[in-house]
């Protein structure tokens, strides 16, 4: 694992010590608030509203977590392998892997329909931020606002949908400061056209996971049906014919995870010394668990692998986060610009009066949060039933407790406005294992007992007197869930009939839902809306002494990023900015050609006809996080020059500070793409389809 | 993972709820008590004491833990291979993998000399109960009960070893009812023989591991020299001629680690909700940390391999036994005689007021524990510095303290007894690999700010403003006491020059020593010398009311066990008592021969010539832990059998409660050791050895 060097850490403080105006090539912005001031300035590039409503529907957001975007005309999508994973996993079986041996469908009618795919594409944005405000009375008590403001976003989300049709979610933005209303068409028959070996695409697997130099090629394309038929979607983008050059300006439009860098101080240090800390024991537990149920035997292997790079991938990613949260040379200049902030504040009579608080405001909501943290994270967050009969179970009993509710009291997620999602995810035929299900439900049981306590009431309830193996098999051997057609009649019965179930993951759903209620209560109401009251100051505090020019934090929608092509210098040697295709089979050869550097089968056979000096992965300085996977890279004029895959081990503080120094972007060229369609899988006719020559 | 059934645990509840009795083949029993009675009673075998004393002195503890014997008249020694594989690792280069590949000296010059393995052959016990106990005052305060009773027990083993010369350990028996001082011949002139290759002796790796079916040529052959020549050891273990058969008795003799069944009710809580998934935690870190290093290279790999197998081994150890003390069908039997055995003491006044207040004395020691836990465990017992550098650091300012003190006052580790022993670790010549110890240190470094808080005054002067990772490469890079000779002149200089050393490694041992020795203080003076006494009692009141055929809890000194070959009964499938070679072979072919149920290339090049049906691995119900590693397995003629090297899932509770419903060792037979040296490693003048007919 590399280090923070001391130069790139001073390039941190310099960011951080002025105020937050984002510098660089910093920032993940919002479409309707693009970064047009530093484009001109930096690049004499002049966004325009065209080029942005085009990017934008060319932009496609995976349910499963991920990004991607139209890359033709006939509703064909590209992604990474990893985000594709997923639903490559669910049209798997003992016999054909289609994680490990790829697909390519040579003709329409070999495109697979994918299990539950979920694509959305970004319609428009509104701002509802005096609305929803509007709804909340002021000076209400926590409990009401909440209240208040939950009727409030379900409300403006069901109106929305029976108005367009669309898919609707308000989204919170700088933690509360704005709300907007994205208005998403939603599409459902995905079908899979190609995906490579995973040995290619994860070239490296974990031990090159966030390493640069790559040579990964980590794609993967869909193509999106409507009525049957490839939807025609006029607002895609094309492949570059010419590649791109050392220093060029890029852009990403994606749907970045999540990021933490306007947290105040003190939020930090709760993620460094409670959150982090916990999320990562419990992140080891399962990928020690998993590992050790994979290696059993080949097929445990496939059931778990998806799963397990999900774990390996997330470790790898926090502890280098939470590495920077504990060095003080990162969080030293966070402490001194909250400082600098709050004396500008201070300094303002008025300022002082209506934002003075907040930071003292979110400081409470954390001690609050402290004391229910273990409680909520295992029971509402459900940490403690790692098991899909139990998400499954779960979303049964409480679909029928908020049914019975009026639209504006239910929980968010149970609102009318998603329910379509949710019935989609609920009703999967995707394949459920109950052998793997047995050994991380026991373990995350365990989990359950040591963090709460053997004795405490509610866990000898769960227990039921049996040890966490004795009962996780038991509560999985006697459960019917696994059925789809089970899932439908108590979808279809009501509440009491469902109560009467004999189904053992129900009552257990059932026993489960009056504690774990009772703590999200506490944490919506005491810890989350105090926040979200807080930081929205904090945010309108900001734009009183920072103007509006600044990016929100990622809430895995859609934001515009931007950046150079650059190499770094790494160890006292200078880092290219790309690798070549020729570089994957000397890599291969300096680790013995062994997993997870055996490259596949048709990649030894055709290596003569390849052009082994065509680009291969690039890295640049664009601003992304977990969530931009598969996220197009884009040129001036908005064609394609590669696909984002992964950040390196320098990028991984960018959840708390970005830095240009040494952290990088890193992306498949899109010239790799075509050389190895053409050359070694043989699939001419997608290649002509991606330059839009056929 | 395999669960308990229903059957197995009423097997255990009906051992629980009698008086503590061992029952059936159960007990690890002392050689000074063994179990005549049960041994007549069962199998009509008388022991005798020449029997007894022959067996002694051929059974050998390996310092690194584990267990071997002498198995013939030149001074070989029989272990496990993975008993032996630190000694592999040690004398291993990137060039020649040992642990890998395996070894085999034809001739004595080929005979490799260890790096730092320390041999020892207990030569008799004495009872010092009565010397150790008159020492400590009656009604001494715990501060100066505790500093007497350290002070009796450095004396005794320094005029022990003044007298004869041997190495003296003063044993605590029955966690504090009786001492017995052990005298061991020490032998450190230790050279490799024989070793198969890893991939067979470790055949089906970490997914097989304590599971059964198993087939494992888990061995590994020493020879001890004395004066440039082979030790000439009369009281050695033939090996056995005609095997064994279904249903046989069968002895082991060897160093059964660590159990803990006599604990208090309370003290099986305690590791239940504290000490274990802490540990768990520890380890699940450190395996995940090590895995991630191994697979960035094949040189990592190597570098990492035995410590990491350590972990896996550990983990999946642990994890049983912890899924049994969550288990209320466990805990309930064991609350049961413990309510039980203290009603008796209370109906008795006069072990009423001599005993009657043991059990709250333990806890209230452990409320104490609970307090100081994660401070001890981090600095004391060093789990936040995971560093070969820190422990040769601390062991060096330690050295210096102590010796300044007359050795009665000595922390019992640095007492003079021992200082040999310490010296052969100290400046052991076994390599250090810098990239490895920092990547370790990182990562404990990480875990002391999480468990003590990154605020903590301490931590703050450890970390000295860095994060982990930057703060663990300092060190590490800092230090120069990877050189033996550095450390060979600090040792020689006093406490003094340590405290100018510049070394950045001690001086942050002397930063954590006064903090360490503090709360080592607390723990030593207030927890373990009054649980010391409370368990003394209790083990006192067993005495009186269950009589003195008992064995006390495993201390990784010498114990006789004893049981039957027997398979078992599994998910409705009868598990014979025996494999044979050939069923490697299908095993492995089961597993698509990956590794790791690749065979080795010789055992792929040899099968032809094998007989296949010989016998392979077997179980018994013998009673063994970790430690008995490379016990023998001997028959009612002493001779040798089998070679312990693991117990089944079922066996895993067995730290706390012991059933042989299911619960087996597992064994290599000899027959296959035979078959295997002298059909695939043309090893024949090694078998003649080991047959006695050379």
């Amino acid at each position: 694992m590399k280090r923070f060097s001391a130069l790139l850490i001073l390039g941190v403080m310099m960011n951080m010590a002025v105020p937050r105006l984002a510098r660089g090539d910093e920032g993940m912005w919002l479409f309707n608030r693009p970064p047009r001031e530093q484009l001109a300035k930096r690049y004499d590039f002049q966004v325009t509203d065209e080029w942005l409503k085009h990017v934008q529907h060319a932009s496609v957001r995976f349910n499963s977590g991920g990004s991607g975007s139209f890359v033709s005309g006939r509703g064909l999508v590209m992604t990474n392998h990893h985000v594709g994973a997923d639903a490559l996993a669910k049209l798997s079986t003992p016999e054909r892997d289609l994680v490990k041996d790829g697909y390519h469908a040579r003709k329409a009618a070999d495109e697979l329909k994918c299990v539950d795919l979920e694509l959305n594409v970004l319609m428009d944005i509104e701002d509802v931020t005096a609305k929803v405000n509007a709804a909340v009375p002021a000076g209400a008590a926590p409990t009401e606002a909440q209240k208040a403001r939950q009727a409030v976003m379900n409300t403006i989300e069901k109106q929305s949908l029976d108005k367009t049709g669309l898919r609707s979610d308000v989204v919170t933005l700088y933690q509360g400061g704005l709300y907007h209303l994205y208005r998403y068409k939603k599409y459902t028959d995905v079908r899979l056209v190609f995906a490579p070996e995973k040995s290619i695409a994860f070239f490296g697997g974990d031990p090159d996971n966030f390493e640069y130099p790559r040579y990964d090629l980590d794609c993967c394309f869909f193509r999106v049906y409507e009525d049957g038929k490839p939807v025609e979607h006029d607002d895609y983008l094309r492949f570059s014919t010419h590649g791109l050059s050392d220093e060029e300006l890029v852009f990403v439009s994606g749907h970045p995870g999540k990021t933490d860098r306007q947290n105040t101080y003190a939020h930090l240090c709760f993620l460094r010394d409670l959150g982090l800390p916990l999320s990562m024991n419990n992140i080891r537990r399962r990928e020690v668990n998993l590992q050790s149920y994979s290696e059993r035997s080949l097929e445990n292997a496939r059931r778990g692998e998806d799963e397990l790079f999900m774990y390996q991938n997330t470790r790898k990613a926090r502890l280098g986060g939470l590495d920077g949260l504990q060095n003080p040379l990162v969080m030293q200049p966070k402490l001194e610009a909250e400082q600098k902030l709050r004396k500008r504040v201070a300094a303002d009579t008025n300022l002082q009066k209506k934002y003075g608080d907040a930071w003292d405001q979110v400081e409470a909501a954390l001690a609050l949060w402290q004391g229910i943290y273990d409680e909520h994270y295992l029971l509402e967050r459900a940490m403690a039933f790692n098991s899909q009969y139990f998400m499954i179970a779960r979303t049964l009993v409480r679909l029928a407790e908020e049914s019975e509710k009026p639209n504006a009291e239910r929980l968010h997620e149970y609102a009318e406005a998603g329910l379509d999602s949710l019935k989609q995810e609920l009703f999967s035929t995707a394949p459920i294992y109950a052998d793997l299900e047995t050994v991380k439900l026991a373990d995350s049981l365990g989990f359950l007992m040591e963090l709460l306590g053997a004795e405490n009431d509610l866990v000898q309830k769960i227990m039921a007197g049996k040890g966490p193996q004795d009962r996780a098999a038991q509560l999985t051997a006697g459960s019917t869930l696994a059925d789809v057609a089970v899932r439908r009649t108590l979808f279809d019965g009501n509440l009491e009939t469902l109560r009467q179930s004999q189904d053992p993951m129900i009552q257990l759903a059932f026993e489960v839902d009056g504690p774990s209620r009772n703590v999200r209560k506490i944490y919506d109401e005491k810890i989350e809306e105090p926040m979200r009251q807080a930081y929205a100051k904090i945010a309108q505090a900001r734009f009183a002494i920072e103007g509006q020019n600044t990016y929100p934090d990622a809430t895995f929608t859609l934001r515009l990023a931007f950046g150079q092509v650059r190499g770094y210098d790494e160890l006292g040697r200078t880092l290219p900015p790309w690798t070549v295709m020729g570089g994957a089979y000397e890599h291969a050869k300096k680790h013995g050609d062994k997993e997870p550097f055996l490259l596949p089968a048709s990649w030894r056979k055709h290596k003569d006809a390849l052009d082994l000096d065509t680009p291969f992965n690039f890295v640049s300085t664009v601003d992304i996080i977990g969530g931009n996977s598969g996220s197009p890279v884009i040129n001036r004029k908005a064609e394609v020059v590669g696909l984002i895959f992964d950040g390196n081990l320098e990028s991984l503080v960018w959840d708390f500070a970005y830095s240009d120094e040494k952290g990088r972007a890193i992306s498949v060229d899109v010239r790799a793409i075509l050389e190895s369609l053409d050359k070694i899988y043989d699939a001419g006719e997608l290649a002509r389809e991606l330059r839009g020559s056929e």
